[in-house]
């Protein structure tokens, strides 16, 4: 039997209008969309994002998973599997499925577990990733900080790091993101502080969703963690690569 | 009189259906579209993406503006005092004006100048700005390698720095994205062998677009150049964020 084709589609940083026509028009035509939530009490943050611009598709099937946020290996696995076991019943069946990410799929999402587990365990398979506008992009906009100029260096790193390894990366880079920012808020000021850097930092969570909090002089949110979404933009723009008459 | 607002416009990485709807939708409404280009004799990249999608509005100016590649700041600085002064004229009569980039606004793109400049000189008028999918997302995904899981760190360098600089990132960092690679490709293969990352390491041009280019094998290109919209993504993947059972 013909296999159906697995798609990990992108949905952006979280403005209905942010899409891709491409992601929109794959939803609109997938016989099975994939709705990652936290746990069964909750409501699915893509799905949220994607819901109004697909609208209802007769016959479409939306099914719910559950992903726990949890280090707990073994809570982590079973969703796993449980995931897995769905996805693969309907792909062996002939049927298209679309596993939806905020952002991108291939930039901190749990996409990839699911993309590396069907490349090995089901080769036969095709599967397509649809890229989407990642809040690497987006959050630096709402800022209104540009993120990097021509010959500008930039360091997204996800906040699994320790103080000192913090302080030589913002040394090396000209722009630093620090994602998931939200349980090490306190540390991360501290080391902006320390590096003097707290005029050229920006507190950015849940960019471009209703609930879009920017923190301009993060002074005001020193000690304080922050929210789900949230991460810290730091730029330095020492230079610039252009320079242009102010004739104008 | 009222002043008109100035878009910057991410289309994301070169295949027409990569644009969001948000940017599609400004585009088919503003009253000037500034298609950006080479020189005279060029058609102008960015707009060869969204035309399509775009198509024919009546009323609507398209204005090209030559955006000369040249290190001779007299050449760029002249270039972009027409473009300032053309933008600034249609602005300051009321006019909406959309300057279209390649990927996102805010990422490496000329787009930043002119914001820069804009709010300075300006601080009157609106400026909006539309992010994009990046190329960042897009030839990772082209290549079929993520970018990163929850824990690992990535760094985005353009094509200026030393050998020394870039084998100290190299050592650091989990991903390593090398943009605007083309000139220094030569360069870029003799560290990543010497780092033995030869087969962790993929070569993109134009992700996306009708020529896209994708080699796994680097070996093969080793002493040439790259083309123009050229990048090396470098994933280590060392570890992995999450583990579960391959019984399904």
């Amino acid at each position: 039997m013909k296999r159906g084709t697995l798609y990990g589609v992108g949905l952006g940083p979280g403005a209905a209008d942010l899409m891709t026509l491409r992601a929109l028009d794959c939803l609109r035509k997938v016989d099975c969309i994939i709705l990652p939530r936290k746990d069964e009490k909750s409501s699915s943050v893509s799905w949220n994002i994607a819901e109004e611009s697909v609208g209802l598709i007769p016959g479409q099937e939306r099914l719910f998973l559950s992903f726990p946020m949890s280090r707990d290996p073994k809570v982590t696995t079973r969703a796993w599997n449980v995931a897995v076991k769905e996805i693969r019943d309907r792909i062996f069946a002939g049927k298209s499925v679309a596993f939806i990410s905020v952002g991108d799929p291939f930039i901190y999402s749990s996409f990839i577990y699911l993309y590396e587990h069907a490349q090995k365990s089901w080769p036969e398979i095709e599967i397509k990733v649809i890229p989407g506008v990642s809040s690497i992009s987006a959050a630096p906009i709402a800022a209104g900080v540009p993120v990097a100029d021509g010959r500008e260096r930039i360091a997204i790193i996800p906040a699994v790091y320790n103080k000192d390894d913090l302080r030589t990366i913002i040394r090396m880079f000209d722009t630093i993101i620090l994602m998931k920012a939200s349980s090490v808020m306190p540390e991360i000021v501290e080391v902006i502080e320390s590096e003097g850097l707290m005029d050229k930092s920006i507190y950015v969570a849940s960019a471009t969703m209703d609930k879009e909090q920017i923190v301009t002089d993060i002074r005001t949110i020193k000690g304080k963690r922050g929210m789900y979404f949230s991460m810290v933009v730091i730029a330095k723009k020492d230079h610039s690569g252009v320079l242009f008459g102010n004739g104008v």
